[in-house]
């Protein structure tokens, strides 16, 4: 059996860490199963590089950027390769470069295009516990890249793919996929198994178990994953498969995302290509638009409304009135003091009571609703941010109790 | 003209020791020059990745030490490259995979084999100043070795020679080339040149101001070396270049090593061959032998000495001891309270007064021979650790009052 395993930053972060790490490969090893081991940076490694870079150049070339961060990785997958060495067991460290991780050539935020098995093949066969440099791939001039921020992820399901590992696993601060965050929700309950659209919906909408990337990758290539405690060995953690071979649940998950502001472009000329328009103006900006909505408005006018990062909303603001005239509308309004908050369930597409019962809830601990948004499987709002702790309460006890019923 | 720069880790060791580096880079580049950086990594860094390494695996494998050391030079690459963009000149950071600098496998240790010039020549021809990451080689399995400690003096070397560049510069804490240590013999003198070989014997004495293998290599290729002062710019350093074209010093510089053990074995029986026996049983076990002498003992026996590190003197003793049958010799003595003190000149060849006047020098201040050897550009003798000082100040006096005359 061959077992892919994911161990984030803050899983590596000391020797006592690593060695801990190493311990449970090692296990797994000795068990007869064939290792592969995808690793982060250790702890702060990136950003304190990053701070590094900015402290010389505050707008670092990319290229550069990703020749600094990649070291990172590189660092950590050597000291588990001399920690699996401590324990007895072979084990050899791999960078991009050796694994032949072909990339996308942008930098800062490569896709994987490409995997070479052989060397990591070879280096099983050869009894190695092999351990790879996650987050980074090689493009075609041969320069480092890296796969954006907590792409490790994206990796180990890569190599998983590729592999045809029997499993992946991705290790990290929790024990598994919650029905809503723990720390909001006390009644929160972890999930046996989750299908790949309900775990895309909870990852996409701000629930940082798994990176969005890996969950699409794992889903096209039906790779089995399994998001265990990287604190808890013995915790079975949450499934991640086909959701035809699962119960399809009313309710699998809430998730909250607070980093949220909403634009709305007001008294727009209704004209065909008018969405187009506004939407590739934003996107020659880069900047990423979420939740879209466009509504009727007054006469032969309509609304658009949708949400960007807090962090793009001025930019976006800008590029809109930078092209008031050419898009043709009379106003924009902006909001930054809302929380979007998500439910998701495969189960919703087949029940009309799921999305009454969510309003029900907000209605009953009296949270305004400021934009809706749905999908077959997943119903979004934007709330008052100071509401979002109770609403995410209310809903979950909703949930808890129509299940029950 | 094309000129290759090499800094050490000390002259990188913060941002703002980057920036004055990458500031010296970019007014040669605005001069008209193409530029070739050459880095170690920051500061303590290897030492501190060594830590690391050693506090998880005290044994530490070779391969996966330089998997994790050659991150360094990659890091302080980049950074520089970064330090240049921000003075608004175009830089290119790039690794030992990237510039292919073809490396023998073995980790730890490798030698450089082969490089390619393609990309560093693309670089430069697109206007960029291009900084390599140094100390580190890829080796024929697609592994990162390092080539041994200080070697970036050999990166930069090698560099030089296969892009045919006119000037090879390494810069380090020094000014250039002293006839002595100056913190020891205050009078010491800078030398504005040296022949490559004086200078491969003050760094085979134990003067670290350019790695031994650089010079060997700067003299195979005839490529132009200036020794040069990374804190004072203005300083124009000491040239090394061919002994042909320059002034036969008498006296060019005096070195002491402290990291010296003498070992003798006495009685050996006199047969064809005891010699290779012996050193090819050190050479088994790695060990590095400096000095040899040998001489006639009494009756059919003659006796050997040698120097080893002081490291190697157990495992030297124990070997002799193992095949002291096999070799055939009555006994073994050893010294640890000596120290190398040596004088270097290409003109000692062709003045018989050299020998006597450094024995006289000796003589006068009282300070005891042990062991002298001599080549055709040197005389080193082993003497008490606690004189060398002493005699130190007192041979480079004798020698200034000499070249006076």
């Amino acid at each position: 059996m061959l077992v892919v395993q994911k161990f984030g930053g803050s899983s590596v972060a000391d020797a006592a860490c690593i060695m801990r790490v190493a311990q449970h490969a090692v296990a797994q090893y000795r068990a007869g199963q064939k290792i592969v081991v995808v690793l982060s940076a250790q702890g702060n490694t990136t950003d304190d590089l990053l701070a590094k870079a900015r402290e010389i150049n505050p707008d670092p070339s990319k290229r550069e950027l990703d020749m600094l961060l990649v070291t990172g990785e590189q660092q950590a997958a050597a000291l588990m390769a001399l920690a699996i060495h401590k324990l007895g067991a072979p084990a050899i460290s791999l960078n991009a470069v050796q694994v032949g991780i072909e990339a996308t050539s942008l930098y800062g935020n490569a896709r994987i295009k490409r995997i070479r098995p052989d060397r990591i093949t070879r280096a099983l066969e050869l009894n190695n516990i092999v351990i790879v440099a996650g987050f980074q791939g090689v493009n075609r001039y041969g320069d480092m890249t890296t796969l954006g921020r907590g792409a490790s992820d994206t990796t180990a399901v890569a190599l998983a793919a590729v592999l045809g590992a029997d499993i992946c696993e991705i290790y990290s601060d929790v024990t598994g996929v919650f029905t809503a965050d723990p720390r909001i929700v006390p009644t929160a309950r972890k999930l046996p198994a989750i299908s790949y659209d309900e775990m895309l919906e909870l990852a996409s909408m701000g629930a940082q178990v798994l990176h969005n990337r890996a969950v699409e990758m794992a889903k096209r290539h039906r790779v089995k994953l399994v998001l265990r405690s990287s604190r808890y060995f013995e915790d079975t953690g949450t499934q991640v498969k086909e959701g035809s071979t699962m119960e399809k649940l009313l309710f699998s998950g809430l998730a909250l995302d607070r980093d949220v502001a909403r634009i709305s472009i007001l008294g727009l000329r209704d004209r065909p290509g008018i969405a187009y328009h506004v939407f590739s103006l934003l996107a020659a900006q880069k900047i990423c638009v979420d939740i879209i909505l466009q509504t009727e408005g007054s006469g032969q006018t309509k609304d658009i409304s949708f949400t960007v990062a807090k962090a793009d909303m001025q930019s976006a603001l800008d590029v809109l009135a930078i092209n008031k005239d050419a898009i043709g509308f009379e106003s924009t309004t902006h909001d930054t003091t809302l929380t979007k908050l998500s439910i998701i369930g495969a189960g919703m597409a087949t029940n009309f009571g799921v999305a009454s019962a969510m309003f029900e809830a907000l209605y009953d601990c009296g949270v305004n609703i400021n934009l809706i948004s749905s999908s077959e499987i997943k119903i979004t709002v934007l709330i008052d941010a100071e509401m979002a702790d109770r609403a995410a309460k209310a809903i979950h006890e909703k949930f808890a109790q129509l299940m029950e019923e």
